[in-house]
C-alpha cells in the first residue's frame, strides 16, 4: 500500500465527463488506442524478453462436432466452433470449421466496429457505413491484421482467490496490484487483468466485473489494450452505465478489448519468474472485415 | 560461400532412407520435431529480441460475404472464410464465419494428424482411430495450442528476384544463403523459406518448390517447423515423391508446416535491420481437434 | 378478349388505399392470405389431379463445394448452397450444406416475417420482438411447415417470348391470359406467373416486373401465394413504390411469395396438356423460425 | 388375418440370394427403383386425390441457434440444423442455415450414392469417382431433384400403440396391415411405414426395425421408396445383417429411403377418412449433387 498522507490517483475527484478519444487520431483513423504504442513502448517490451519463456492467454476450446450419426447425443455443449471433418477421398485430413467471432467460451479481440454509439462507429462514421451485410467497411479485424506487438503487464486481483461476487474493480485495487507486484502500467502497455473467474455465466450468482472508475484509470495511464477472464459484470454494476468496459473503453476510448481470456497459467509463471510486466503478441488469423476474432495472446518473457 | 576444397554438407553421399522420427519421441508423442526446442533454444530466440520491430509472415485473408441479395455478383473470388454478419437486434455488430482449414488463400498451420502413411497416424496410431467423424483425437491442433516460441531464420532465396519455374530447392541454396546472409539455421529453429511466389497456382506454368535433398538437410540440421510461401512443386519435381515437405517432412518427421506463408514484409525487415533471426512466435486460435488451423506467425526482432 | 363494350376489371378506376390485410384475420394470424385456402379450394384442387403429371416448379441448385484442394479454381459462381462432403470413416457418404435461404438462384418461399412495415411485422408485432437473434418468433417458416396444399392457375406472360426489358405487369394481362388459356384465377388459388426471364439480373438491362395495379388485382381475386419467374423490376417500376410485390403483397396482403421460380416445364406441360390449372404442393423442408426457405413447389395435373 | 389354409406370400420358402437391382436397369441408371413409377401408377396415384385433404409426413425442425451472447445457454439440444440471422442493414430479415443432411431429427431422403458396396456405388461405379470432395457425381439428390410423385400406402403396424422393443417387423406384418386396412402396396408404390417409434434412439431400449424377410417382401411387391418413423433397428436384429432397409433395400435394391419420418399426423387422418392410400409428393430443395437432403413429404388424399 502507499502512504495514506498522500492521495492515491484514484482518490482525486473524478471528472464529470466520459473519457473519449473520438477525433484524437483524426477522421480516418483505425488503431484508436493502438496508436499509443510507440517504438519506444515496442522498445521496452522487447527489453521484457530474456528468458524464452511464455504464457497463452487463451482459454483452450472444444469444438463441437457436427457429426450426422443417428446416434450422437441429444444435446451437446455449447461452443464457439461448430467442427466438420472434411472427406477428401485421400490419406489426408482435411476440415472445416464455422466460428461465433463473439463468445464467452472464445478468448477474442473485439474490433472497434464492434461497438456503435448514437448511430456511429469510430470515429465518427455512420454505422450504416461501416457495418454491412458484405463485412465490416471500418476499424474491423483488419485494424489488427499484422498483430499487436506491445510490452504487457498482468495485474492480478484474484492473487488470493477469486474475487467476490458482484465486486466492482476500482482504480484502487489496480494501483495496490501495482504496489504489491512492484509492477507500473505504462502508456501503450497491455493491461491484462486477472478476476479469477471463468468467462462463462454462473447462473444465479452475479460476477465481479470492471467498474467506470477503473476505465477512467486506463484512459488516464494510456492503456493500449485490455485483456481480462471477465469484464463487464453480470448483472451490471451501476444501471446507469450497464457496461463501463465495452461501452466506454471499447465504444469511447477505442481502446481494443481481449474478451474472455484464461490466466491461470500467465499468473503462475508470473510467480515463478516474480515478474508481471513481458512482451505480450497479440496476432489473431490475418482476416479482413470482422467484427471480432479468435486470438491466442501469448506473454514472453 | 565455403571454400570450395571443403565438400558442402549437399555434397556427401545422399543416405537411401528417407528420414524418419516415428518412434523418436514415444509411443503417445504429439509433439514430433518441437521436442526439439529446447529452453537453449528458446532463450537463444529471447535473445534475438531487442527492439520490439516485427513482422507478420500470414497473408492477409478478403473473406467471401455470403449476402444475400439478389443483385449479388455472379462469381466470387475463392477464398478460405465465407463471412456473415449477424443479426444482433442491438448496436453491436457481430459476426461468424466458415474457415476451410486447409487453403492455399490462407496461411495455416499443418497438424502432424493431416498427413497419414500406409494408414497410420504419426507415431503409429491406425488413422480410424485418430481421424474420426468428431474431430482428430492425437497430434491435432491441440498439440500447439498454447502455441510454438521459438527462434526463426529467414533464408531469402529470392532475394534476386523470384525463383524460376519449376526450380528444385537444394541444400545447397540454404547453405548459400546462410552464408549470404550471415545466418545459421541451428537445431530446434524455425526454418521460414522466401521462394518469392504466391502461394496460388499460377495455371499453366510449373511452380518452384522443395526437393527432397532440402527436406534431409531439415532433418539433419534439425528444424523444428517449416514455413514457406511455397512448399512442394506443382507439378511435382520427381515424379517418384510428388511432395517432399508434406510427405516427407510432415509425414516422416512429423515435423509441423506452415503453409502459404507471405513473407515479403519479413525480408524487406532483415534488409533494413541486417539480421535474418528473431524470436517466432506461432499461436493459431486455441481450438483443440482440427487437421490445421489458420495462424499469424509472428517474427520479433 | 371480353367484349370492348364492358370495361375489365382492370379498367375500373383505381381506389386510392394500398391493399391490406393487417388485422383481418385477428391479432394471433400468422397465416395471411393462406386463410382463403378453404375446404372447399382444396376440393377444387383435388378436381384438377386426373392423370398424375407433374411438373416442377424449381430451377436446379449447383451446389458451391467447398472443397480445400490448393488446386481449386480461383473463382466460382455464386451459389445459394455452400457444401461439404463429410468424412464418415466408413463406406457411407454424407455431407452438410451452407444455405443462404433468400437468394436469386434458389427457388424460395418467404415467410411473412421477411418484411416489415414501419418497424412492425405482420399483424402488428413489434419487429424486435418478431425478429430476433435467435431466429424468427412469429409468421416464420413455421406458418408453412406442413406444407400448403391448394389449386394452382399459371398465367403464362411468356408465351410468346420473354417480356420485353422494363415491361410493367398490370392486371389487363392477366385477364388477357386468363380469356387466351381459359383460365380463371379464383379465392385461395395460388397463382403461378411466367414472364420468361431468368431469376439473376442481367447487367445492364433493365427486367419486366409486376405492377401495383397488378397486385391489387392479386388482392381483389383473392390470391391466397404467389410464384413467379422474376417478380418485382429491378430497376424499380416506379420510384415511389420500388416493389409492388414484396413491399405490398407480402408486406401489406401478407401473402407468402415464391421468388425465382423456373417455370419452363411447367409452361410446356400446360400446353401439352391444354390445361393451365392444377394441383399445387408447396412442401419446404418442415423447419420453423426462418425468415424464408428453400422450396420445390410441384404442379400436378 | 387371411385364412389359415392358404399360406401367405411370406410363408413360401425365401430365396437364398439377396434381392439386387444392380444392371436391371443399365449401367448409367439413377434411378433404381424409381423406374418402377409407371404412368399407369402415377395415375392411379391421381386416382386417390378427391378431397384435398392432406398430411406432412416430415418432423419438425427446431434449428440451433447460433447466437453469440455471452449470456447463451450452455447446452443445446442437437439439432440438424444451425441458424444464423443475417444483418441486412434494412427492414428485410433474412438468414442462413448450416444443414445436416443425414440426422435423427431431420426426416430426409437418402440418395442412391450415400451407400456403397464393395467399393463401388449403384449401380457399379467405383466410389471414388462418385463421391468426391466436390460432391457427388452419380445417383445424387440430382435423381430426385424434380420430385417424386406416386401412390402412397401406409401400412400402420402401430395401430394398437407402438411397436415392442427389438420387435422385428416381417413381412407377416405388413400382409397383416394390409388385410386390416383394406390396402393393397402394388408395383411402383411408396410404402410409408409406421413403427410408433421416435426417430432418435433411446437410450437403453433396443428399437424395433425392419427385418430381411420385410426387404424381400418389398422387392417382391416392388416398392419404389420407403418411409418409415424408424427403420433399421438399433441394436441390430440380426448380427450378421445389421441393416437390412440400408444395407439391402438401399445399397441393393436401389430404393430411396425417406428416414425419420413423423407419421402421427397421417395415421390420424386415414382413419379420419377411412382410407390407407394417398397420392404422395416428395419434393426436397431442388439440390444437386448431394447424398441426401430434407424433405417434406406430402399425402394427398
Amino acid at each position: 500500500m502507499p502512504e495514506p498522507t498522500e492521495p492515491t490517483e484514484s482518490e482525486l475527484p473524478v471528472e464529470p465527463e466520459l473519457p473519449d478519444n473520438w477525433g484524437r487520431w483524426g477522421d480516418d483513423d483505425e488503431l484508436g488506442t493502438l496508436n499509443l504504442v510507440t517504438d519506444a513502448v515496442r522498445a521496452s517490451a522487447a527489453a521484457e524478453v530474456r528468458t524464452g519463456r511464455w504464457a497463452s492467454l487463451a482459454q483452450p476450446i472444444a469444438p463441437n462436432p457436427m457429426i450426422s450419426s443417428p446416434f450422437a447425443p441429444t444435446t451437446v455443449d455449447v461452443s464457439p466452433v461448430q467442427h466438420m471433418m472434411a472427406h477428401t477421398g485421400v490419406a489426408v485430413a482435411a476440415d472445416w470449421m464455422l466460428v461465433t467471432n463473439h463468445h464467452a467460451k472464445s478468448t477474442h479481440l473485439d474490433a472497434l466496429a464492434h461497438w456503435s454509439r448514437d448511430g456511429d462507429v469510430y470515429p465518427g462514421r455512420p454505422r450504416g457505413e461501416v457495418v454491412t451485410p458484405a463485412g465490416v467497411t471500418h476499424a474491423s479485424s483488419a485494424s489488427f491484421a499484422a498483430g499487436i506487438v506491445t510490452r504487457g503487464v498482468l495485474l492480478d486481483l484474484a492473487h488470493q482467490g477469486p474475487l467476490p461476487p458482484a465486486y466492482a474493480v476500482t482504480s484502487r485495487d489496480f494501483e495496490e496490484a501495482e504496489e504489491r507486484q512492484g509492477a507500473e502500467v505504462r502508456s501503450g502497455d497491455a493491461l491484462v487483468l486477472r478476476l479469477g473467474w471463468p468467462s462463462t455465466p454462473v447462473p444465479g450468482t452475479p460476477t465481479p466485473g470492471i467498474s467506470l472508475d477503473a476505465v477512467r484509470w486506463m484512459h488516464r495511464r494510456g492503456v493500449s489494450v485490455c485483456a481480462a477472464d471477465r469484464g463487464d459484470a453480470h448483472p451490471p454494476l451501476e444501471p446507469g452505465e450497464p457496461s463501463p468496459l465495452h461501452g466506454v473503453a471499447l465504444g469511447r476510448m477505442a481502446m481494443p478489448l481481449i474478451d474472455a481470456a484464461e490466466l491461470d497459467d500467465l499468473a503462475a509463471l508470473c510467480v515463478e519468474l516474480r515478474r508481471y510486466s513481458f512482451l505480450l503478441t497479440v496476432a489473431p488469423p490475418r482476416i479482413h472485415g470482422l467484427t471480432g476474432v479468435p486470438v491466442n495472446p501469448i506473454a514472453t518473457f
